[in-house]
């Protein structure tokens, strides 16, 4: 799981924050103790992002609570909690996993911003270039993170192939750029005393609808950001997964690791159904039938399946589900 | 404002209820007072429907502190909470109040729920005739609204026509229908010593995904159901109007009760600029100009309009609004 | 594949499903043949039930060229049209298919509509009955159909288990139960002529918004319902699933009928990917990596593995993709 | 209305584009001629920017149709198609509008297209720079449109106030930013044969995903977008207003156009009872109450009153509700 590592804020924002972690109060809510120690945090990613829990509602018990109302007096025969979360998802039974809500505060350049905002299903308040002046951050990736075009994947990078100098020249570059650029915007702006007022001076400045069009995409943003946790769920199997870009990896990593604690059921069958689940074709179902009968000849075939089983704690369904999908012998046995 | 009434609840919920309003959490998250007073309370809508607050996110400064993540440096001018949530819902800007949450465990007959789930941005959880024997539960109309179709609207009601023996017979007739109805539904489940069995006696029961379909739209179903706060005004501002039937209006107020006291400056802000304002078309408008511009003929015009204006409190950008829109006079003197 | 059979329809409706049929308009739009030979034509769905297609946007080749402009000049390497399908929807690149849409006439039992409503994102225009007054015909299921309750499955049925004489005994049941309520439905609206007016007459008719309330939820309605291709997979994939009460399950097969003629690709990627794939917990993945290592030791395991994938056809990258999931010898042969 | 001019296309896509529009193709579906005649038809939008129809589905009628199923027998009164139209928006039953359908091919500088984005309810393939090399168009304003930042609007320009000289260095300072961030970009990406080796040369290129992030938000951008009526006029009703920004309406604008003769009654509609429609709040309508009642002591008042409505064509039950909201006396001669 991610190393959570809290970002530097300016001295004012330190004591809002603070203010805000002190706050006590009483509710006939729902909470999660696990969530509310991470209330206001600001968890860094990238060199300038954060990840910032301001609300959530409901939990894993709230879970629980929407599906048994669609259980009615039905439910009698699951009772524990954690076992009907598994039973959820394992059977994409997804919309329980709405009644729960978080807010998060986030901020990240605008390439990852362009991204994270085809999730269409949440609510979004990002910051207007239209009506307020950007501050001048831009996303400079760390020496590793430095890499050539893959050759093999169109939408990726190779793993290394930069000198030592390549990477500092380039990472330089994309700094003086970000910095070169943002003083020619508090200059179209007109932004008294922000730059070299002998190159070029107007007298007022450019609306800055207008002027915020010449930043580049590494600039940083921000909004609030709000999704239901079936819905964040989708976003983090699509953005956590190794074919997302590095860049928004790092944001999705960080909320995997806020969910796991707010909601430790929900998360943990998140992870085994369906983040790092597989999906198998069905002739790719089919090669593995024909592979296992392939292999049955073996003598003790029957007693290795059967072993294999005994080292993996089944719910009985799943089993079940499983021996039914790989024609297995002991299907029968059910 | 509608008049809560709490519904009668049979005694192990009583309990379960008085549990849930006993709850005292601590939590960093923000709350509502006026919210917190309606938490777990069943509110009776019909005769056996229920609206029950069961969690909730955010309140009016959560709406602000979004709307300030937008606008950035910029909205220094706009200092006061209320006076900001005004413009906002004036202008149109609707996405801070997707901000805030609502979860509601609501009851309500299958001819209302059928309404309610058009609207389809929400969340919702809802009782499984395929899974559970639903209760016997029907919606009878009281007295005042067992109505005559309308002559005029296809969709509606006469207020009255119907004598007394009309009306009794009518909700005789409703009630007995659900009756005996629901003894058929058990008989088909051949649920044992809940009808007579010398008429038919199954051995087995009919799946109760296939005896449920014999049920009338009048019995009560029941589910959680979570929206945000713009669609749930969009939601109401539909189904508490004149012309959405009785039956989901009732529902439809006393969430607008919940919500006045949940975030009292936001429902006033609904109130008067989304709820009961009009829609003038541009024909529309064109005629009250002209109309305003015939009767301005009259000597004391001016006047009349400056003291009409007295008359009202509107922000300077509202008034400078309604001057443009009806071309008035003092529109030059902004 | 489902066989489709035509809806007997009223001579008047005949008529005006003729003449749709017979239009020949011209047009600078993508077509398909597969689906022109679909256009208008009512296809029966249970007892009275119809799935009828009355519009669509786009076909295979229009999936294609959404998914080029997202890859731009990045394309050249996945250049067939059934290729770039298969992996758009293997690694789970939906957008594309958003890029189609269809359009439907449905008539369905009241039941089915409520299931079906859920899928929220979809358009949808349902037959009023706060408007209009709704037809007679109610949904009796055939004798194969008739079913008892599972023991095993709280929303399933028994394959079989009640004698000819209890199925007779609940057609005729659930038939009489439709009409005799039929009739109450028409002498509470007052409709002349259509009842006994001896029990009792009504002088004005009660309101159609409450007369309909008693009317079971097996009556039909209808609806104009409107879905993109994705969102139709998504909706096909649930209800289409031996889980799925059979009543639904009808509609669905015949729109994957529909969808296989009108976009053949697409619908066998569907089914491949989809439809019929399987989802493999992690630790699913486990246990079969787990298995097939214990079954390793036999001296021609190998061989097996390699003779089992040369019986399939997979593409390079999928089954790079089994042997990485499977952890095969063969995966560092790529 | 706007006049739409066709962008300039390089001589590859303009036979391209020649081919698509010669396509005559036999369907079974609706059309409209005042659609047929722009498909496929590149109509510029700023300038290199582009609104080309790709696709539609439905017309006038097909709304007509969709409402008809709600309505059922009960629409015998409102007999014509345009007043069925009118009556649909102006009692905002949307529902029928979602059954018609637009698929566009559009490009627009980034800046536009996040704003574009923003509406949630349309399918969207976006041109990836993840995945391919973008192309180097970068917009830069007319001189009519380069102004300063409002006073008194926030997120607005004041109408002029830059001198010549002013417009001509903030033309070619944006110009050139573009032409020389797009060498740094081709650098980074160790393009060959596109900027100066001398200065730096990487021997292979950054990957794509990082390289594109130091591109400036005026580069344009392209996408098929795909979005029902409904959800367009929603989308036209905010982003063709005064308030919107310049370089979005241009191509709201264009759409208006396409929409008005694709489906006119429609558009008339859209045009007169939400585009150019206000909205007055409850104390707006208040103060016009007062406003008329305190004229109406004027002794010819109520003549007035009727010649005015005279110079109208309200349908009758327009007329009523302007009659009802405003209190004129007339309300009771209905």
């Amino acid at each position: 799981m991610t190393q959570l590592q809290i970002l530097k804020l300016p001295l004012e924002q330190q004591e809002e924050v603070a203010n805000a972690q002190a706050t006590e109060n009483r509710t006939k809510r729902a909470i999660s103790e696990g969530a509310e120690k991470h209330m206001h945090v600001p968890y860094q990613c990238l060199d300038h992002g954060m990840v910032k829990l301001v609300d959530y509602m409901g939990n894993d018990a709230a879970v629980v609570q929407g599906a048994r109302v669609s259980y009615g007096k039905g439910t009698k025969a699951i009772n524990e909690d954690k076992g009907l979360i598994n039973y959820l998802l394992r059977n994409l039974h997804t919309t329980p996993f709405e009644l729960c809500e978080i807010k998060l505060h986030v901020k990240m350049p605008v390439f990852v911003a362009r991204q994270w905002i085809r999730h269409r299903t949440a609510n979004v308040n990002e910051y207007s270039a239209r009506y307020s002046i950007l501050d001048g951050e831009f996303y400079v990736p760390e020496t590793q993170h430095v890499a050539p075009q893959s050759a093999s994947n169109a939408q990726g990078r190779e793993a290394d192939g930069f000198s030592e100098t390549d990477i500092k020249f380039i990472q330089e570059f994309i700094e003086e750029h970000g910095e070169e650029t943002y003083q020619k915007y508090l200059m179209l702006l007109a932004e008294p005393n922000t730059y070299n007022e002998e190159e070029f001076d107007l007298e007022v400045g450019l609306a800055r609808e207008l002027s915020r069009m010449i930043l580049p995409m590494n600039i940083y943003t921000q909004m609030y950001w709000k999704i239901d946790v079936h819905n964040l769920m989708h976003f983090l199997k699509l953005r956590a997964d190794s074919h997302a870009q590095y860049e928004i990896r790092v944001f999705a990593n960080t909320m995997c690791a806020i969910l796991q604690d707010w909601m430790p059921h929900t998360y943990e069958a998140f992870e085994n159904y369906i983040k790092d689940a597989n999906s198998i074709s069905k002739q790719g179902t089919d090669f593995l039938v024909s592979l296992l009968d392939n292999l049955s000849s073996k003598s003790d075939f029957d007693s290795i399946v059967h072993a294999t089983f005994a080292e993996y704690n089944f719910s009985k369904s799943e089993k079940a589900d499983l021996e039914a999908m790989l024609r297995l012998p002991s299907a029968g046995n059910q």
